[in-house]
């Protein structure tokens, strides 16, 4: 077990496809995650129709990957599940998507964490192209594929962030 | 690999210290998690004093097996770090978080994240607590140590919560 240590930001993949089980095997990663009173504040939507992933670009622009990657998984957050003081569900949902990322570099898989909320334009464009409802708030976007470029792991230990006892 | 779909929030430990180099590879992985703009906006107090420990539940009600833990790491943000729109710094410390309880669990170890930030009675006891500067803003509290109690792999796998294409 060392996907949590290797992963690193993909950007190119090959087009095929992503079959069906490993997708539900992300999904599974994603909804393992722990959240704030075990709510589980999260949606996920697959997008894997090449006229959807096309349109990102559009209005996201660090997407242009997307145009390669033959699938994507966009993270929802439920806010209105929060029931706890503070947004907790932001935190949830960030697990979540980490945990995607990991699974898929222990499947052998590129992927990248692209920001959506809180950018109130990438937000409603994602709403509008994949009819999201008005309480589903789109939280981040997961281009996913075979990798096409490689990378080593990206060791950024660095000592001088860790402090003992005290700062 | 499969520490991600493993990993269960334990709270019951045993009393061994955790060695210099474990905690040292579940800060590799925490830094190893993405960030916007690779702004790594993260920082970490590994706490072992127990007085300090014993502290926490003080001021941080679902806290109590703290008392019984070797060892906490909490995580903290570099809110000024963000150069980007919107508090992506509370993102990627999630992410860091989630790491850590990833690679804890690969490695045998228990743990649990304690939310923290945005609660501000908590950041300030911690504060005070740890001597923590101004502008770094503690985010969450995770007690680790070997586990006293054992959880099956939770499948939280929702088919009601996946989407395809379109919602």
């Amino acid at each position: 077990m060392d996907a949590v240590w290797r992963r690193r930001s993909i950007r190119k993949y090959l087009p095929d496809p992503i079959p069906e089980e490993v997708v539900i095997d992300l999904l599974r990663a994603a909804m393992s995650a722990p959240s704030a009173g075990n709510e589980q504040p999260w949606q996920f939507v697959v997008i894997r129709e090449r006229r959807l992933l096309d349109e990102v670009p559009r209005f996201h622009a660090h997407a242009q990957m997307i145009r390669e990657a033959p699938l994507a998984i966009l993270v929802c957050g439920e806010a209105e599940k929060a029931k706890f003081e503070g947004a907790y569900w932001v935190q949830d949902c960030a697990a979540a998507t980490e945990n995607i990322l990991i699974a898929a570099t222990a499947k052998g898989l590129g992927s990248v964490w692209l920001g959506v909320y809180p950018v109130a334009e990438r937000m409603e464009a994602l709403r509008r192209l994949l009819g999201i409802p008005e309480e589903i708030v789109p939280f981040a976007l997961i281009p996913i594929g075979r990798p096409a470029e490689e990378k080593p792991p990206a060791d950024r230990y660095d000592p001088q962030r860790v402090h003992y006892d005290r700062w």
